[in-house]
């Protein structure tokens, strides 16, 4: 029986008030220049007083902590020693940094607080990195297969002889600045921190009772950076640099199905991205947990099913109706925020965007990042069976310098039937 | 600027209480043989007054689901058009399913509700599921491998002429049976679910207001199943099963670093998944959503910063010391929940078990099912610089066939250093 929960007072309090703000909370000015007038982010319990933000840490697996602790294997006094664990490569600071429109869904400095905020560590304040930055060694089959084809060569640096890709990668918690995120979405801050709490079935009821704590960090996924070549080049508008932004699809992009061009697309982003690098750019690939259009797995099995059963088959013509009657919306992912991870690096300059999406282009463009040309996925590399998603996506609008189908030869495009 | 939202009213209640409880809301009985006694998890937000659980579906995409609302995309009124979208196969009921202590961290009658509840439906429930399985064709590069190595042949069903592994894949979402947790945690659940709410920053206060309500959606990440062969086939023990119990390591199955074997050992498990259903048997891959032990990438990445500069190097001899150093605890993975996913299916004898984890092992064994070969991966498949991991899990007393290093053998295990 787990003990361990004894070192917290037993009394609960539900949800605390404006009113109830404590001296140790430090103030947070989003977008400020000046790291110490900023402030960190305090969003650890190992002081509840010190807290600045709703939330805490590790996104959706803060759960799995919390049942660390409740098993009495994890005290909940645990303070995470940073000895060694800073980033092997300076990242900014960019002017993006400084203005509080330009990133809203991450923290800038939540990357190694401990050399920003020296100050604060020492006099106790128990700040986590929101930011982690590594390097290691990629072996993947796809690119193997480019090596082995001549599409690449190993150079030693970015290619080991081996075939191993050298890059460095970048982890990113969610850390929401409410007011800049209701700007974005053009709603009022109040409607919004009301409808994520009552939608969500009530989650964090310290949306509706702190309006003065203005940054929640939600329990949703990361997002992850994988940077090939000089990290430091990425905000240089003069060197060439390739990026993909993907959003994840564990299906195919671990299990390889057929029904999308998720992985192939990434593959071909990653290996032209390694090829940018050795010409003397830089690549870079950014994945974001947003599983099935950020609707989540079970959905997207239901609207496949959906799909493939409809009268006439599964059609490009009737794709994108499908997931509306599933889902109630064709997508949730918000592309909006997505751009604030370029902007961590300082991007203002993308020269081959691979990506056929309006919703990210626009995104992109819209947050005063410069897109020189578009890259879309090459004809040969699309399954079969994703054509049904590949016709009705450039019928719809999306990126394409190729034909675009339209009605008769657009429902003519059917995917496989299930059975 | 929305307008949706005004079709909710405009009071916000933080937390109903126990007394607050509407005769809308239907009675869960967990565990009960008969579907109707039992009763459905009403989890959505059409209608508060009749939920009998807390929280809500889609896991972490909730929030993305509220973000919609908030930005007038998605009407909060919509209810899903579950039309086409059934099973296409035949799962269970189970004896496992009507036995509340093998199942806990899943709904088992949240897989077709529509056929369940078809009386609640009538009376204008809104019921959703939890649980949705498909058919996909995948094409894995390392399966193609094999295939041209000779280790695997087409045969038409299985593996198609040309190289498609077809499969029956399911999505699971996580629904907490809190009293059935707290039993399997050996805590009581009044303190399980207190700390599940102070520790996670004040999630979900009815966690305590409502100790009526047994059931919990949590948000965080759901399990898919991929399965070999006949699914129906997975409940008798006459037929020889091939099963790994996978963990999401994102860096690794997408990105293939070499830090890790992941990839290289799901790669394995499929491809014997594939081979024992050509040969008469089945096969099951289940993925967890636990990325980093649970612990979230950015843990993972500051945990192999401090492992790679540490004195003396990356060692094996270090391996575990290191994350308990930085996460706290060494693992948050609670794989005694990881079988519930396998009660699902009615197994009740795995002939082999791809998986060296002894935490893995006991849960499963632990769970009433039989488990006869384990499998480790093979030394061939093992990345170079994972062999830190691998020799310090061995030492820890993970399952091998093989050697086990001790002292100054162990301490000699080296990985890469970062710059």
């Amino acid at each position: 029986m787990s003990t361990n929960h004894d070192v917290r007072k037993e009394h609960v309090v539900l949800a605390t008030h404006s009113n109830l703000r404590y001296p140790e909370s430090l103030t947070l000015d989003w977008g400020n220049k000046d790291p110490m007038k900023r402030g960190p982010v305090v969003a650890s319990q190992t002081n509840p007083k010190a807290r600045n933000a709703i939330g805490t840490h590790s996104g959706s697996y803060t759960v799995y902590r919390a049942l660390s602790i409740a098993s009495g294997k994890f005290s909940p006094a645990h303070r995470p020693d940073l000895h060694n664990t800073h980033s092997p490569v300076k990242i900014g600071p960019f002017p993006s940094w400084f203005d509080e429109t330009k990133i809203v869904s991450l923290d800038p400095w939540g990357l190694d607080p401990q050399n920003h905020f020296k100050g604060h560590f020492e006099k106790g304040y128990d700040i986590r990195p929101s930011i982690a930055v590594t390097q290691a060694h990629l072996q993947i089959p796809e690119i193997h297969d480019a090596i082995r084809a001549g599409r690449l060569k190993p150079d030693g640096k970015i290619i080991k002889e081996n075939m191993d890709i050298k890059i460095t990668k970048v982890a990113i918690e969610p850390v929401w600045f409410l007011p800049g995120m209701a700007k974005r979405l053009n709603v009022e801050e109040g409607v919004l921190r009301r409808i994520l709490f009552t939608e969500s079935g009530g989650m964090y009821p310290e949306l509706i009772t702190r309006p003065d704590l203005k940054v929640w960090l939600p329990p949703i996924g990361s997002t992850t950076v994988y940077i090939f070549g000089n990290p430091e080049d990425l905000s240089n508008p003069n060197i060439e640099l390739s990026c993909r932004v993907h959003d994840e699809c564990n299906g195919s992009d671990v299990f390889g199905s057929d029904i999308c061009t998720c992985r192939p697309y990434l593959m071909y982003g990653i290996e032209h991205a390694a090829e940018t690098a050795q010409k003397g750019g830089v690549g870079i690939i950014a994945y974001y947990r947003k599983e099935g259009r950020a609707l989540g797995e079970v959905t997207k099995f239901l609207v496949y099913n959906a799909r493939k059963r409809q009268e006439g088959g599964d059609s490009a013509a009737t794709y994108f109706k499908r997931t509306e009657c599933v889902a109630g919306v064709e997508d949730a992912r918000f592309q909006e925020f997505m751009p604030d991870v370029l902007h961590l690096f300082g991007i203002t300059k993308i020269h081959n965007l691979h990506s056929m999406s309006n919703m990210k282009y626009n995104a992109i463009v819209g947050s005063g990042i410069e897109v020189v040309n578009r890259i879309s996925i090459p004809a040969e590399l699309i399954p079969a069976d994703a054509n049904v998603e590949m016709e009705a996506k450039k019928a719809a609008g999306y990126f394409t310098e190729g034909e675009v189908k339209k009605g008769e030869d657009l429902q003519k495009v059917k995917g496989r039937e299930i059975t």
